[in-house]
């Protein structure tokens, strides 16, 4: 008995204009609770979530978003917690972490320890962390977080970190939600960076060279040489930032205001040039794209057998038996027959 | 009366059985006709195109397909005029050439001098060269290429070069339809390469400097080593290919061979382990995706008011007062009642 009591205290749910409030306030209980709504994929929850979306798009927007990513061995945790602790006690910045997580739709659940990691960083009042975004249904992880930073910006976060745990398409995801896109490097030659994907490099506003500490200060101050080499073979971005490198230590929190300063400079120039607005509108409309896409293709695939369908179209087009199109227009009548 | 008896003659249609006899025949007439056909968006054309590609596929995929980008001013003309007589006068081959602009899709037609820039090659009996793809309405000028393509390897053709104009989105289209994805380069470092767009450099599996000539034989030297010393930084590709920098002359058809050699290696490797096939397969998947896609979006946006409240929905998500689900959610119904 006393178990369902305090399972039902516990579970205790609150009406969208509670969380609205709460969230407006900067309480990060109802901030948590209204992430879980964007996050589900019951139609209820979809409808209470899209109504406290709507009340925080006002609010939302004046953030700093920052992409983060890297190899696993990288240091991603420490480095988010040196910096996250850098810039609430030396720039008096709220902030919020989110995690993106793709392989997190499979097995719905959180990377262990995710809040742990950050151990600090968790501790701080101006801080907020949440665990690594499952899918739901609706389009995915870059859904839910495209949500999870609208919901944050309301609740007075000022710089969102998004990481990117660097697997599947998680980068490409994360590149269209952030205004400035870090990646974070170890020293030393090609062999060390085989984790990185292909292209990756290319999407960076600034790489920043981890664990510049101990024995390894002096291999750092090369690979940023040959870093910055590197990027000068690169065409130039549309926005006229040229990418930059630095390197840190995330441990012993050395250079963390360097690399605010990278960040600061990249916004300051495009304000200054317009593009700062024009990447987000033009997130805003690739967004839109996508939910539309994914909706229709929920809509289409939410019957099971279309499902089937699909894949027997398909293996017809891998097996060189139909073209694509063709096969296309003979399955669509019966995928539309479900709608 | 004779201009329009004249006329007659030069528009005489063929029934898709005699298109497909010719084309298997190797008659550049008859595959000329057919890919007209599938760049066309008539109902009636799509149709008949549809019975010829059926007919073809069984006879297509053993070419190698060749994708060839660079910045105007490379020299991909004259590179595609050297290589393309290197393949037919030193390796017997048959070279089709394929031109991917998405930028006439608006003007619908072909960049004025297409077969004239290529002289010589234009010339040969065992060249064929396609002048630039239009769109027509089916997905696109990658779609119609992809159906190109297929066609030409059906009529005997088994080197397929595909020349972007290094435009929009060209680049990754060409990319998911060709087996070798070439970069051609001009020697100097930073500057010159300015046109490239950012990660082009990476979807590359060579990079061939031009213009190793004259006064430039030193640079492009240089040029080699920078790139290679870039390419090392990048990490490896899955297939397990290292990509590879040449030099070339194609005003003085130099080196053409090693240009030839690195493709042949790369074949060679994707072929032992397996991932040639896997390749192939993964773009016959997405090719279907997208032929669906494109063609859901063509039905949804053939009722020209759809696209006016996709505008005005999407103008809602921009200016901040809907999120991209809600506002996807509100114009879905809309869309559908003209399905």
């Amino acid at each position: 008995m006393q178990n369902k009591k305090f399972q039902k205290k516990k579970s205790k749910t609150s009406s969208p204009e509670e969380l609205i409030e709460g969230i407006l306030k900067g309480d990060k209980i109802a901030l948590s609770k209204a992430i879980t709504l964007c996050e589900s994929s019951r139609n209820q929850d979809r409808a209470q979530a899209n109504q406290i979306l709507k009340a925080c798009l006002p609010h939302s927007g004046k953030a700093i978003r920052i992409g983060i990513s890297g190899v696993p061995g990288v240091g991603k945790s420490t480095f988010i917690e040196s910096f996250g602790r850098y810039l609430i006690d030396k720039q008096q910045k709220k902030v919020a972490v989110l995690a993106v997580d793709p392989s997190s739709e499979k097995s719905k659940g959180s990377i262990l320890g995710d809040k742990t990691r950050m151990e600090q960083l968790s501790r701080a009042e101006k801080a907020y962390i949440r665990p690594t975004a499952t899918g739901g249904a609706l389009g995915g992880v870059a859904h839910s977080s495209r949500e999870s930073i609208i919901l944050c910006e309301a609740a007075g976060f000022d710089v969102i970190l998004i990481e990117t745990v660097g697997v599947g398409q998680s980068e490409t995801e994360v590149r269209q939600m952030c205004d400035f896109f870090l990646l974070l490097m170890l020293a030393g030659a090609g062999d060390e960076l085989q984790g990185i994907k292909r292209g990756i490099m290319e999407m960076a506003d600034g790489l920043v060279i981890n664990k510049a500490d101990g024995d390894n200060v002096d291999a750092a101050k090369r690979a940023k040489r040959s870093y910055q080499n590197a990027l000068h073979l690169f065409p130039p971005n549309a926005n006229q930032w040229s990418p930059q490198v630095e390197s840190c230590s995330a441990l012993e929190h050395k250079n963390m205001d360097g690399i605010w300063t990278m960040i600061s400079d990249h916004q300051k120039l495009l304000e200054e040039n317009g593009y700062w607005q024009e990447q987000r509108k033009d997130q805003d409309r690739k967004w839109f794209a996508r939910s539309l896409r994914s909706l229709i293709e929920m809509r289409l695939f939410a019957d099971k057998s279309n499902e089937k369908l699909y894949k027997e179209m398909e293996a017809e087009v891998v097996s060189g038996k139909l073209a694509a199109f063709e096969a296309a227009e003979k399955l669509l009548p019966s995928l539309l027959k479900s709608l």
